[in-house]
C-alpha cells in the first residue's frame, strides 16, 4: 500500500483523535494533494507548522493502527468479501433456475456492499 | 445491547488505548466476572481505587466509540453477512447442479466467516 493510500485510509479510521490542526493539514495533503508549501499558505502558518503538523499527525495515525489493528482487520473483511465476490461469478447461471437466479442476484448485491464498503 | 456485552466489546477494540490497570480492572470485570470487591481483593488495591478504574475506563471506551465509531462499523458489516447468510439457506438445492453447489458451498463457508469475525 503507498504512503498516500494508507495514510488516507488511516485519517478515514482514526482521524478524530488528532487535533483539528493535525487532522487539516492530514486531510489537505493526503486527500486533496496540497504540498505542505500550498498549506502553509493556505492556512497562513510557517512551513515548518505545517511539516510538524503533518509528521506528528502521520504518527499519531500509525501508532494507533499499530494498536488496534482494526484498518488491518476492516481490510481482511474486505478481501474476503472480494474473494467471494469472484466465486460467485463462477457461478454457471443456466442450471441455477430462476428462484435461485434471484437469490443469489441479491446476495451480488449484499457482498459487493460489504466488498465496497471501507 | 447490554452494557456488559458491549463493554467487552468495546474493550476488545479500543482496550489498547487504556492504561495497564484500568484494561485490568475492565477485563475481570467484563470479562471474567468479578466483582469490584473480588478485583480489589485481588490486586491489592482499595475498592474505590477499582471504581474509579472502572468509571474511567469505560468512559473512555465509549468516547472512542462516539468519535469513531469503528464498532458501530464493524457491526453493520457482520449483520449484513448474516443476512446474506439467511438469504443463501433459501436457494433450492435441487436446481443448483453439481459445479454450482461445490461453489455456493465454498461461499457460504466464507460468509460464515465474515458473519462470525468479530
Amino acid at each position: 500500500m503507498n504512503k498516500i493510500y494508507e495514510t488516507s485510509l488511516l485519517l478515514d479510521f482514526y482521524g478524530q483523535l488528532l487535533t483539528d490542526r493535525q487532522y487539516e493539514i492530514l486531510d489537505l495533503h493526503y486527500n486533496n494533494d496540497f504540498t505542505l508549501t500550498e498549506i502553509a499558505e493556505q492556512l497562513n502558518i510557517s512551513r515548518q507548522g505545517v511539516y510538524d503538523n503533518e509528521k506528528r499527525g502521520r504518527a499519531l495515525l500509525v501508532e494507533y493502527e499499530n494498536k488496534l489493528g482494526l484498518l488491518g482487520k476492516f481490510s481482511q473483511q474486505k478481501h474476503k468479501a472480494q474473494n467471494v465476490l469472484e466465486m460467485m461469478k463462477k457461478l454457471r447461471p443456466d442450471e441455477l433456475g430462476k428462484e435461485n437466479t434471484d437469490i443469489i442476484e441479491k446476495v451480488i448485491t449484499e457482498i459487493e456492499d460489504l466488498a465496497n464498503n471501507i
